[in-house]
């Protein structure tokens, strides 16, 4: 059977289905890989001993994303990203992906094809592959993927939990671009904005994240003990976090946190709209990096190092990402998150709540 | 905040939601092994070098289970199941899970509980261990499992595609009786048999259905080419599929199918009830086996081996599981599979149709 784009899965069945998602899955090549599409299980010789990093993500149509804010390549390619993110996140380079999809009868052909090629782009984009997975029927597009990647034996593992009093807290790039990213796609005040430079490059933040792999490997090559994170919840959350499993207080200034010119373009615009009061809170675009949503996938992390030293990490390996030095760690007997002195004003978002 | 038991996941939110599903998750064990709730990943020294097989499956209210039918200690162990047998049919022994739950908001903390026990209960029953996972809110309950494994570098794979004209067709242990045990629960006909003793049996084993990891230890020990399927799909299914990827025709003798004395006595019972008509076809009770819908989690093979030789190195190791001679791989220019040389009658479940 012809599978043309407009054609349904319910038309295709589970094999047609299989046929569309098969170049977008690792073949048997040299023996080193089989699939499991076809197979029960996938297969790979692992040659030498090593740290085996894992991680999985499940992605949700209304949860985790809307179906018609992008097209299924930017879906396939974030779901896969957000994974990568997770393995920079501890520091190991991206290997495999396993992908399962739940979808409804009536999805397209053409969208599962475009679902795939984003996740097989993105996992390719660092190395990694599509080797095997799960397709099933669902009343809602269901995306998981697991993905694994190795560290380096011996080396420290940048684990939440250790950060210690002493060290500096930095994060990459800049922040709170995600947030208002999804301002622009869902809050129809900012409808006007969204077709202006700068919100077209915030929304591209919030749909098309960007894994810092290659800065989290410089960075675990400069360090010794650190911890770090990749910023997927938001940056309050995410410091509470932080400081709860190291057991220490952490510190940050809202005037160190880095933020965009395009997210200063947009705090401008919104403000001049009359939509936000910018009297209320720390300096405005700022508010999207501290509490605003979260997604930014920078790396937060906290090390014993100056500033100088991790941008010369960087330099390097030929990076030329920001690194901001955003606060401190301290000791305090309870733990907790502070900005600016005073106890951490954002929650941050919880699934179930 | 004290977690009760009907407390439900929008009350104790996604931390609260980690802290019951948080003993079932392996700990840090002598550095070997760091959880993937907490960091951003799961963590794990590998020693030496070996074969990896992965899997996954995903797992959804309303598609694969009813939420009704049976407790949540029993969908999380068959969740993991489904995973231990995919890497049973590939002869690797397992190792270690990744397990993603999404849950509506009203689920309550004790159902997570049941769940996590169910799913952490499979794995360490064939030696393996939940390491990491992701939880968030969904619609219908959605639990997906990606879990690994290994077998020795160097050994033949009994792939789908490894079936040779001349092998010999076996299966493990009885066939139908999980879709029969699906018929029991769900076929309003059946009600007045279901407390029935062969009835529980059967309705078991649909519910909790057994890898047969040992078994296929065994058989990869003792064989050197073979091709082996997991029966997760009905037996018409899979001897397409293996036929299809290995370019044979697969034959089988419906009176060599093995049927279990639970299946014999709910066909006597449901023929006497006059809703069965037992003329129509193969003998009745092997209708369950043949296309009935799949479930029995047998393991499916191709082998150049007399059944003395399998029995023998079942005993080897003590395994008392029968293994029935069921058909023959011949060659056919087409590939195919043929019950009683016809074309198999039934298609068999394929998902969005």
């Amino acid at each position: 059977m012809k599978i043309s784009p407009d054609t349904t899965l319910a038309e295709i069945g589970e094999s047609g289905a299989w046929r569309v998602v098969r170049p977008y899955v690792a073949r048997s090549g040299a023996g080193a890989i089989s699939t499991g599409f076809g197979d029960d299980a996938a297969v790979e010789d692992i040659e030498r001993p090593g740290r085996l990093v894992s991680t999985c993500d499940l992605f949700i149509e209304g949860v985790h994303f809307l179906a018609e804010w992008g097209d299924w390549r930017a879906i396939g390619r974030k779901a896969m990203a957000v994974n990568i993110s997770d393995l920079a996140a501890m520091a190991a380079r991206p290997a495999r992906a396993l992908v399962s999809v739940g979808l409804p009868p009536d999805f397209r052909a053409r969208d599962l094809r475009a679902l795939y090629w984003g996740l097989s782009a993105e996992a390719r984009r660092w190395g990694a592959a599509i080797v095997g997975g799960d397709t099933t029927r669902a009343d809602r597009a269901t995306i998981h993927v697991a993905a694994w990647g190795w560290a380096p034996p011996g080396r420290k593992m940048p684990l939440r939990s250790r950060a210690r009093p002493g060290m500096g807290l930095f994060v990459t790039g800049s922040l709170g671009d995600s947030a208002a990213g999804l301002a622009l796609l869902a809050d129809p005040r900012y409808a006007g904005l969204k077709e202006k430079g700068y919100a077209r490059r915030l929304i591209r933040r919030h749909r098309l994240p960007e894994p810092r792999v290659e800065e989290a490997l410089a960075l675990a090559e400069s360090l010794g003990e650190w911890a770090a994170m990749d910023l997927s919840d938001d940056l309050g959350r995410s410091v509470s976090l932080l400081a709860r499993a190291s057991g220490v207080c952490v510190e940050a200034e809202s005037s160190a946190l880095p933020v965009s010119r395009e997210l200063i373009a947009f705090e401008r615009d919104a403000a001049g709209m009359g939509e936000r009061a910018s009297a209320e809170g720390p300096a405005a675009p700022r508010r999207w990096a501290i509490g605003g949503g979260g997604e930014d996938y920078e790396l937060l992390f906290a090390a014993a190092a100056e500033l100088e030293e991790l941008r010369a990490a960087f330099r390097r390996r030929g990076l030329r990402r920001a690194i901001s030095r955003i606060g401190a760690i301290s000791a305090c007997p309870k733990g907790g998150a502070r900005l600016d002195r005073r106890p951490w004003p954002c929650q941050g978002f919880e699934h179930f709540r």
